[in-house]
């Protein structure tokens, strides 16, 4: 059987940061069902007396102690906190000390700043990168000169949330381009895409995997058919040997991932918003 | 004088979770100016130890120790990583020995595994609430049945990188409608919005931010004169109060941030991607 563990995410800001380390910590623990609630902007005492009487109440429920990932800045926000009695975790205040004595600096009690808009300009170019992707999208694009990065690949293979995914984490003007019965059918790179080479990165899937995505696109239509698929996914992967481009499959892996390796891989260099 | 440091976030799978926490504790300290760079799918020795050479290179040029966001699940990745000299910051070092204790049971050792697909079903639901998004962007649609949200605002007032941020990190199916001049002359919602009247949220903006927006779209346009934009904007408003909608700030808050008070206001509870 498996045990069941209440978990909430405090923060004096979104919780992201709380939730991001928190999910990969309890990844760690399969043995355990974790029901996991957020409790963001706790930035005063008296929200933070609020969330300790949630916390609680959850623990009296499940009749076991709920578990805290913290990111609360404030030291007194996070006492109050503890009363909740439950396992404290707090995420920044094992690296503030390290940190302190190597900086030779006190760190700011920034309140909530780690997702807040530190800097316009780059906050700016995080969301015209966002319109790029969005109306560089399914091969809607004239010129791709001012792209990072062009994703090839087969109608469903992952490209467009990929995109979306590197313009708004790393601001990186992804457009991509689904290849067309004729790309695949004369082998070769349209012309537009050839001149922007080094930017190109191809993805690929397991076609039993396409098929069951396309089919809940368009159910019974030839492009859902398994043979269209298998076909498809042939004659790209020749491609992309044929023209040299790096190539990942989607099938297992996550939209994460994927802007990983293409980023790795085309020597993109951004830090991540 | 702002003092220089290079930071690698280093881990074995994408390193978001190393990216995410660092640079929470970073911005705590503002007198020094970090240069970051990614070292990802750090997996094996081999690989540490390239990584190792690079953050040692790095401390070298720069005169200074290098700051290591380490997330590497693997100790003795990590032993190999602390060759290189840097303050090594092991971000699930501190916490992995309370969570076994108070678990009672030991972690597992999956690496790279916090962005890596766990539940197939899980991803499917947020490409879906992805697609969702991109097709019920820009008031395109007939029916919001299905949204989890709809968010009401004025042309570039934020709302479509919101909506895809619902998507992509909470399964949420976030859709979008552009108050036309039709609406804020009326001073009525549509009646395709009022059914569903408890979904929606609407978004504001500072008049000459918009405008600021809006000229770089459209310059010199009627859309982008700062007497459109106020006008709007403040019918906006005006309509949001009437009709009792939530109501936030677009022009000092990120992506995240409304995010974030979208769900907590509409009580949406989703655990993040």
């Amino acid at each position: 059987m498996t045990a069941v563990r209440p978990v909430f995410y405090v923060s004096d800001g979104t919780g992201i940061t709380a939730e991001t380390i928190g999910h990969s910590l309890l990844t760690q623990f399969t043995d355990t069902h974790f029901i996991g609630e957020r409790i963001s902007f706790v930035n005063d005492i008296e929200s933070a007396r609020e969330a300790a009487v949630r916390i609680n109440a959850a623990s009296e429920i499940h009749g076991v102690r709920a578990v805290v990932i913290n990111s609360c800045m404030d030291s007194e926000v996070s006492e109050t906190l503890a009363e909740s009695g439950a396992l404290m975790l707090d995420v920044f205040a094992p690296f503030i000390e390290p940190l302190e004595r190597e900086l030779e600096q006190t760190r700011q009690r920034h309140v909530g700043r780690a997702h807040a808009i530190v800097d316009f300009d780059t906050y700016h170019r995080r969301i015209n990168a966002m319109n790029y992707a969005l109306t560089h999208d399914d091969g809607a694009a004239v010129d791709y000169s001012d792209a990072d990065v062009i994703l090839v690949a087969v109608s469903r293979a992952g490209k467009t949330p990929t995109c979306v995914y590197l313009a708004l984490h790393y601001g990186v003007r992804a457009a991509n381009y689904p290849l067309t019965e004729e790309d695949l059918e004369h082998d070769r790179l349209p012309d537009l895409l050839r001149q922007h080479r080094a930017k190109l990165f191809g993805l690929t899937i397991d076609p039993i995997r396409l098929q069951q995505i396309r089919q809940e696109r368009r159910p019974n239509s030839r492009y859902a058919k398994l043979e269209t698929c298998r076909h498809e996914v042939a004659a790209a992967e020749a491609l992309f040997r044929a023209e040299r481009i790096p190539t990942l499959s989607t099938t297992h892996t996550s939209i994460e991932e994927i802007a990983s390796k293409v980023m790795s891989t085309l020597g993109i260099r951004r830090e991540m918003f």
